[in-house]
């Protein structure tokens, strides 16, 4: 019997996270105060981070150790299993080998506790008791309420509204871990009154969302600020999971991918797979190692968005961070790839694209849940939305195989289940997808905004 | 690092299922014909089930092979992990060394592809080209959907209209896979028909949704029939689960159980793990090697109901079946453990139990509830409402080890997440689950129906 997946054991759970900070060929450039528009300093991130993940924010080493209490956590679903996506490749009828890391196996159903566990450890260790979040999707409040749990912390969420109205069983998972979940923009923070009293019907967004979750760190002694993407030590710990996806793609045989894809929001799935990958064209040169990013085409913040600085939330209150962005006031089109609605791309990421060292691509709702029922059929998994985005981006790449005749190797991060976005599917069977573009008098518009902000 | 889970290759998925009959220490009583109430042949059955399936049910060899196209789909999820709750029994501080098998990775989330992927495997090998079917939870139908697809059938599956109406995201899912759903008692068959005009508002039963099904597979000749549950065959392909189990305690440095625990509803994912531990004591006399059903209070099969003959449907069109049981006409409290609700008992359960080689223990939803988030909050996985039993008989029996100080084994059997109950959750939090109990005049009551039936 040929295999279906690669397992790695315990001990195989990588024992440091991979810093590509150390790799970078052009230094980042620095993230700005809000109010002076200098660079920041470990002390402005103190009221919302532990000093442990300042410090990795800004740490140039490239080998960053996991704590054993993180790695015991881990231990319970980690390393995740790589799948040979046999089935798909007989359905596509393409000669290429497919290969998908599967994070979906974690308790909240998506690679979110990566970083989740790793940011409730540091928190609890600085004798933290409460920590303040936002979520899109519901992943990142699911996986943070699961981790908080487990180092007995209380845990806030702020949950994007179109979202909690979508996805009324997100409530239900947050709080069986234990962890309180409102609508965003709520009564519960100035930010939130403030965005209500424009609009009463707001939607939402995980800009939005950000400011109250700030605010309400900001504004209590025993409570801290998480982020589930973006930031830097985000990124740090998700890598993870390209670092076990490389060792199993070893054990399967492969040398490395000929081309590592992952679905992009704010980038840390992506970032996680992708940037152990990567390291072998910033160490090595390996230019012919092809790294592809899949956004929607409805937050085409890669794709279409400038590369300047803006903020990460939609008030004003955080760092100015170079970014690719569509403008920190951008609400963007409630597609149900909740967690691919933001409007700004990861500092690192934005940097690596710069550099040329990834391609990134835009897709319609529609063609990625194509692309996810399609999977589901072959290979049993039904995906997270976001994740039909990756899916569609690999299947182009297996049809371009098909199509040259080339036998290369396809591997993707399947970065969580959609048992919590049904609604989703049933729209799709239903013919109720919505296609929404992006245009450019729209990245005009959000732009102008910004006009006041320094530029690089 | 102490270890949490334990692997195994998919070179060590079994090679074949085991089956129990061949270690019966008595014989089982003869399933009767509806009509003639003399013991059925395999002609009988012949309208409903491949030959394959029919052999199974009678077969006497202790070992039946896996076909390799059934291992391979296995492959997808299988072996599947035991973990070591090393969290809970921290929780519980009991000397107890407390394992679960975890089957909610299976593509469906629970146990029952292990024996959907087989049923469909033989009807597509006899040339069948639709499949019908009914689901309680929706676990049973979205498995059937999920391995129907993957062997090009078709598949119509009549789900109970409580469940039907409390998890709408149930029909998202199987028609993600391909199948179709519709609300039993359905209009579209003239069983359904028949119980509407008594009560257009009955919330279905597993046993009239059973009717339906049949009557949909006999009126077609493209179209067989395929339980989920309490058939000797279905027990069968569920044996993979013990089996495995079985090797990774000895993986993980154990001799057997002390106690083997699983959730009772229909018998297969109880007798799929209980069976080949079971085997020890009938075979070698291992009678301290303890075996556990636990069910729902509401539905008390194993512990309230009589042995004797009685239709596995609520109208009568199935063969009479040795077993515990309600009375066929019975319908359960509309509890959110629905793949618990059936008013019968597999049958060679049943015969187990009367030779006292299980004991039977009867929850109340809330009870479980308590347990299953607990659980959630210890080891992160989300139980299915059903296997919340499972877990509340688990916890017992490390409360019975804390207060004698015995460090027993206690292994039970996880058979899937609950990502599409969040309701009963959210109910559960809202304080909203009621206690229903069984009466004994309700059991005098339904056994008037069931006094013109042959007696063993």
């Amino acid at each position: 019997m040929e295999s279906t997946k690669i397992l790695l054991d315990e001990s195989e759970i990588p024992q440091a996270w991979y810093n590509i900070q150390a790799d970078l060929p052009e230094p980042m450039p620095p993230a700005l105060h809000p109010g002076t528009r200098e660079p920041i300093g470990p002390e402005d991130l103190a009221p919302l981070f532990p000093a442990a993940l300042i410090e990795q924010e800004v740490s140039q080493e490239r080998w960053i150790e996991i704590p054993d209490e993180v790695r015991s956590v881990y231990a319970l679903w980690r390393p995740s299993p790589l799948y040979r996506a046999r089935r798909l490749e007989k359905a596509l009828k393409t000669p290429a080998r497919i290969y998908y890391k599967w994070e979906g196996v974690s308790p909240s159903g998506s690679h979110k506790p990566n970083t989740a566990v790793a940011q409730a450890f540091y928190n609890r260790e600085e004798g933290i008791k409460r920590i303040a979040t936002e979520t899109g999707a519901g992943q990142w409040g699911t996986a943070l309420s699961f981790a908080c749990g487990l180092f007995d912390l209380e845990c806030m969420v702020y949950m994007v509204k179109i979202s909690f109205d979508q996805k009324p069983y997100r409530k239900a998972i947050i709080e069986t871990y234990g962890g309180t979940v409102v609508a965003s923009p709520s009564t519960q923070t100035e930010a939130g009154r403030q965005i209500l009293a424009q609009d009463p019907d707001s939607p939402g967004s995980l800009g939005i969302a950000i400011s109250e979750a700030i605010e309400d760190a900001a504004s209590r002694e025993d409570t801290h600020y998480a982020l589930g993407s973006v930031l830097n030590h985000v990124l740090l710990h998700q890598t993870v999971i390209g670092m076990e996806a490389e060792l199993q793609l070893q054990k399967a045989g492969e040398a490395l991918p000929d081309v590592a894809v992952g679905c992009f929001g704010g980038g840390s799935n992506f970032a996680g797979f992708a940037f152990p990958f990567m390291r072998h064209r910033l160490d090595h040169d390996k230019d012919d190692l092809r790294i592809v990013a899949c956004e929607p085409a409805s937050c085409p913040t890669l794709t279409k968005g400038e590369y300047r600085y803006d903020f990460g939330d939609a008030v004003g209150m955080t760092p100015l961070m170079p970014m690719h962005t569509l403008g920190h006031g951008f609400v963007p089109a409630p597609v149900h790839a909740g967690g691919l609605r933001y409007h700004g791309a990861a500092p690192l990421v934005s940097h690596l694209l710069q550099g040329n060292h990834l391609e990134a691509k835009a897709y319609q709702q529609l063609e990625c849940f194509e692309a996810g029922v399609q999977f589901a059929r072959s290979e049993g998994i039904v995906p997270a939305p976001e994740a039909n985005h990756v899916i569609k981006g690999a299947v182009d790449e297996a049809i371009r195989c098909r199509e040259t005749g080339e036998e290369q190797v396809i591997a993707f991060n399947l970065c969580g289940h959609g048992h919590f976005d049904m609604a989703a599917y049933a729209a799709y069977f239903a013919g109720d997808l919505e296609k929404h573009e992006f245009t450019g008098q729209m990245l005009d518009e959000n732009m102008k905004e910004l006009s006041e902000l320094p530029t690089m």
